[in-house]
């Protein structure tokens, strides 16, 4: 198993990347990681670490800045250390590609160096929510704005696929992010979806209110990727709002644990980063303020997508509805 | 100062109607409420209260049934709570209309009877959101699924008077829920809707992300009312959700009561229900499940309202924009 991380990519590059796959290489005796960014950089981080003998350097010495528009980092900077981690996994050097670097700028690369999956009009961008019964997966959460209604269907099934190789659940329920739970709630699109879903093979059990994610009323959450974008952000940014709120009166020894632990049900470090859903590979996508654990559980994602099969389970799903099903 | 208030609309009703109306009468010694609902049911109820010769019963016999088309209910049910109590305010002899019963009913009946101020194509739901800051005001929360971006531009207007008027705010900041903070960022509406309040005479201080709400960003938030609808709910469903997380911790006294700051914090009842913004007139809508307290808050707001002069501000602004501003 050799994955390919993108050493240049979180807000504390390479130290978070390089940690990171010292610990995953430390947790899984069977895999190798290549650190692909600037070799000088990652001397120095690399130096003090075990392990080497299955953490290999792959040079990529080109910085992605700013203005560099996400479509354009192949082309533009094919040196760049998600432009050559991509391309190992594109030529079968690596088996995935997982970075904290630009969202826009891996997707984009990810599409035109993997390829979509026949039969997926444009892959989405998934996440799990820890909720009160286990997590959910929302798809997506904001690499498609606008979303035609079969669109959503394919997410659906990219979702509960996803579930069933990664989370190991025979017939994920699929639920539709509405603001009503009648199917003829919402947009044109989303009434469109609806019908869609309840007319397909999956466990489609309806429409989705904002108050019912967290109850766990579905295992993959559909909805486009503005408003799952919204609700990510928005959900990341209340733990800690609430901790703020709760703060002055836990101060306790009992209560600070309590606090650490719900802190760490919520983090999304403990989930690994968005996999990115229909393009044939496997791509992982971390959070920008990856913390080593956080990069070291991304890596976790792809080795269990890779050694699941999931990219041949989601092709053979589509091109045969059902066929993953348990 | 008469408001009108439907008894029949909540979950509890008309006990919570009955006891939130002599809460606020109690508190208010200008306000004159006329309870909007079955003569019968409410003799009970209001029985055991002093302050009834500020308080009316106005006979509403008809029941809206769940098979109601919300448009339907003016025509189809003229005797019910919403039909009689919203035809006070148009007939002049109540000031506002306050209501716990079924959202689309009280805002198509709203629209019907007060219609909407000139230069308001739909009028927009509004309610307060608790952050680190103070309150922001998001609108549309559901009234409006899909929006133009002119519509949007009326929004913030309204929001921004709302403000001025009811939290005694000079120049509310406004903001546009978005994916990103870039201008170009998010759908084509939302573009649009960038350009035209960043042209305008309003405090536009650009694209929100969910990130960002809760760090008080800005006082009035602006979105279609899918976003905010399913915003609104999530927002209401994780004070319960990270309290059960956090409950096996929290049994000590202090604690407890930190917690239960948080939650009144939170607590959608203590903002007064949501205001329809737009209409020719004054509409507060109350949750379903309301307590006594969320009909006397809602009463309030429905008080300052009408005491500040918001509708006719609103009509002001709209008319000669920037005239309502400080």
């Amino acid at each position: 198993m050799r994955i390919a991380l993108d050493a240049m990519g979180s807000d504390d590059a390479p130290s978070s990347e390089v940690a990171g796959a010292v610990a995953a290489v430390e947790a899984d005796s069977g895999l190798h990681v290549m650190l692909v960014g600037d070799e000088k950089a990652l001397a120095g981080p690399l130096g003090g670490f075990p392990c080497r003998d299955r953490i290999a350097v792959v040079h990529a010495p080109e910085r992605i800045v700013p203005s560099d528009a996400p479509a354009s980092v192949l082309r533009r900077r094919p040196r760049s250390s998600i432009s050559v981690g991509l391309g190992l996994q594109a030529a079968g050097e690596a088996d995935a590609f997982v970075s904290a670097g630009s969202t826009g700028a891996v997707m984009a690369a990810s599409l035109l160096l993997l390829r979509p999956l026949r039969g997926v009009d444009r892959p989405a961008l998934a996440t799990l929510f820890p909720t009160d019964g286990g997590l959910t997966l929302v798809a997506d959460i904001g690499a498609n704005i606008d979303c035609k209604p079969h669109q959503l269907v394919q997410f659906a099934r990219l979702g509960a696929v996803y579930m069933q190789d990664l989370q190991g659940m025979r017939a994920p329920r699929v639920g539709l992010l509405n603001v009503g739970t009648e199917a003829e709630k919402g947009t044109e699109v989303l009434q469109a979806a609806y019908r869609l879903l309840a007319g397909s093979d999956l466990n489609f059990v309806g429409n989705i209110e904002g108050r019912d994610i967290l109850k766990h009323a579905c295992d993959v959450l559909v909805c486009d990727g503005f408003t799952g974008n919204i609700l990510l952000k928005f959900y990341e940014s209340v733990a800690a709002f609430m901790i703020r709120k709760l703060a002055p009166g836990l101060e306790g020894i009992g209560q600070r644990e309590e606090v650490d632990d719900l802190l760490r049900d919520l983090d999304y470090a403990e989930y690994g980063g968005a996999p990115l859903l229909g393009v044939n590979g496997v791509t992982v996508i971390c959070h920008g303020r990856s913390s080593p654990r956080a990069i070291s559980a991304g890596i976790g994602v792809a080795v269990r997508a890779v050694r699941s099969g999931l990219v041949e389970h989601m092709a053979r799903d589509l091109f045969d509805p059902g066929a993953s099903g348990a």
